[in-house]
């Protein structure tokens, strides 16, 4: 059951078919990433996932390389060595320097850090 | 010993007093917060700590609207209270508007859900 | 030191014996798996996680196919890629198919992403 | 801004009111919890929560109160109080008693523990 | 049923009565704190943990001050509110300085930083 | 982008270079591993964590074995297996004997087992 089962594009039914369509097209590649193809083993989840990713990732207010710093922010404190990855190509392909790459791994270990020292003095709201 | 002490300015040695007076000037307040109190109870740490995020938080490549949003991604998935009121704050200051927040917070927790969805499926590299 | 020696049923002391005994007969099979193998390096630590396991684990209102579920939860949302492993094959083992297994990580994604909604509005409780 | 506004029924525009009309439908209930109403704050964080919820909580092969257990299991481990009380609440309405609460949080609790235990001695899989 | 009943010890079952007494006269105090009385609503879970923690928390070749500090890095790491004020309190008895709980706080700080660090840029191991 | 290149002394600009030189001096080894080749990819963050390791990991009223313990206690928690490794292999050689890191484990799972009862019981202070 683990690792899960990469479901290639050939072998999806129609359920799936139209997920990974829709992937490709929106996102102007030719094939999904493996995260899809794990998720393709339950279609339920798999078209969840992408329909909220899609919502959530869409430019708003916050521009796409603001989300995709904001996603590594999340995947490498919680340690998701997939996820950091994957979201370091997504936001290097959005634009992310070398330079911006290093500030932002360096303001997620300091806040890191200072949310420890804020846990560990106990400090009540100002 | 908890909650910790808060050092009020006019309590506090030369050491403490020089640290506080830089952070009242650099941010151009007349005043600091309580995270700053507590972390005078150990003068070492409060003046690492304090030039260290001057350092990390100063402008660079991202500017410092983008870094209180990665420093709210942090501290919302570690969930720590006092940090999220107080750089919530911070990122309101710097022009955060109440869509960017809502944006912010759906990154944070879709990016939450699928950290949890690769480490399930225990997907491979790319 | 690291990562741990894996000790061998032949190379056991009396200690330790006793205990990969047990959890054979226990869960009649006829090795113990390498989780067990690394805590015989720290005896009093082996006997007091097995029959904490033993106990915590055992058939009660809880059946243990349930309880292995939660063990998942708790091992992918702290992204323990050993206990994912081990705990999936004892879910199976203990009956879970692979639309629950499919069912159990949307459940896990989508509370670690509501836990960070509800982190990020500092919501009340009701 | 923080805590969030709690966004109430009668204060609502159409396309919160919409949601909040199909949670109570869905639940049975004749008013929502705080979660929601600071999701109001946000209305596509709202719609797009309520539906995930919604699919992914609905009975399937594993029944609405192990879907509650599970989501605890998270909620525990990832210290959320707003989530642990709710669900707590949720998981008792689906029929959950003070012993299989006990038995919850033990398995949580060992789960946790052992997740560390692998982590330390780096345990390689089986 | 949250936040949990504390049960007082004019109220225990014998099986509870024995482990709250064997609490006070390991421990030298005359009552028990909030977390066995919370723990007592479940008495197999009461007895486990209480023999367990009375076994880890021995004197060995790490002292009880040493052991009660890394206690804390956890508990800090993992923002246990309840958790850093008894094992804060615990440490103190065992003679604690302000110094020392400075020195610890930081070193917790730093950790978490570092850890996020080697997460963030991949770092193979050396 | 990741892995991070590890970046070899003979290649390092003078900033860098400096840092090394001084790693080296004070720890009395002729090379760094590979967290410092590659923090050396952002000059300003290696300067910044190598002078707060550095103040940080000093002997003051805890010693350095017992801040190495610290920091493994964190780095399990957090299952950053980098960290793990090299801060094993620090307090080894500050003295750590098999002894001391089997209770060590034992007393970090132990922790992050009550921190659990602790939040699902939701215990108020003492």
């Amino acid at each position: 059951m683990l690792p899960a089962d990469l479901i290639e594009y050939e072998n999806t039914p129609p359920e799936v078919r139209s997920v990974f369509d829709d992937i490709m097209a929106t996102r102007k590649v030719d094939k999904v990433n493996n995260f899809w193809k794990a998720l393709a083993n339950h279609p339920a989840t798999l078209r969840r996932t992408w329909e909220s990713v899609k919502q959530v990732m869409a430019p708003g207010e916050l521009d796409p390389l603001t989300k995709e710093l904001i996603y590594i922010a999340v995947s490498v404190t919680n340690n998701c060595g997939y996820c950091i990855h994957s979201h370091t190509q997504a936001a290097q392909k959005a634009g992310m320097t070398d330079e911006a790459f290093g500030e932002l791994l360096a303001v997620i270990g300091m806040a890191n850090e200072t949310n420890r020292l804020a846990n560990g003095y106990q400090i009540p709201l100002d």
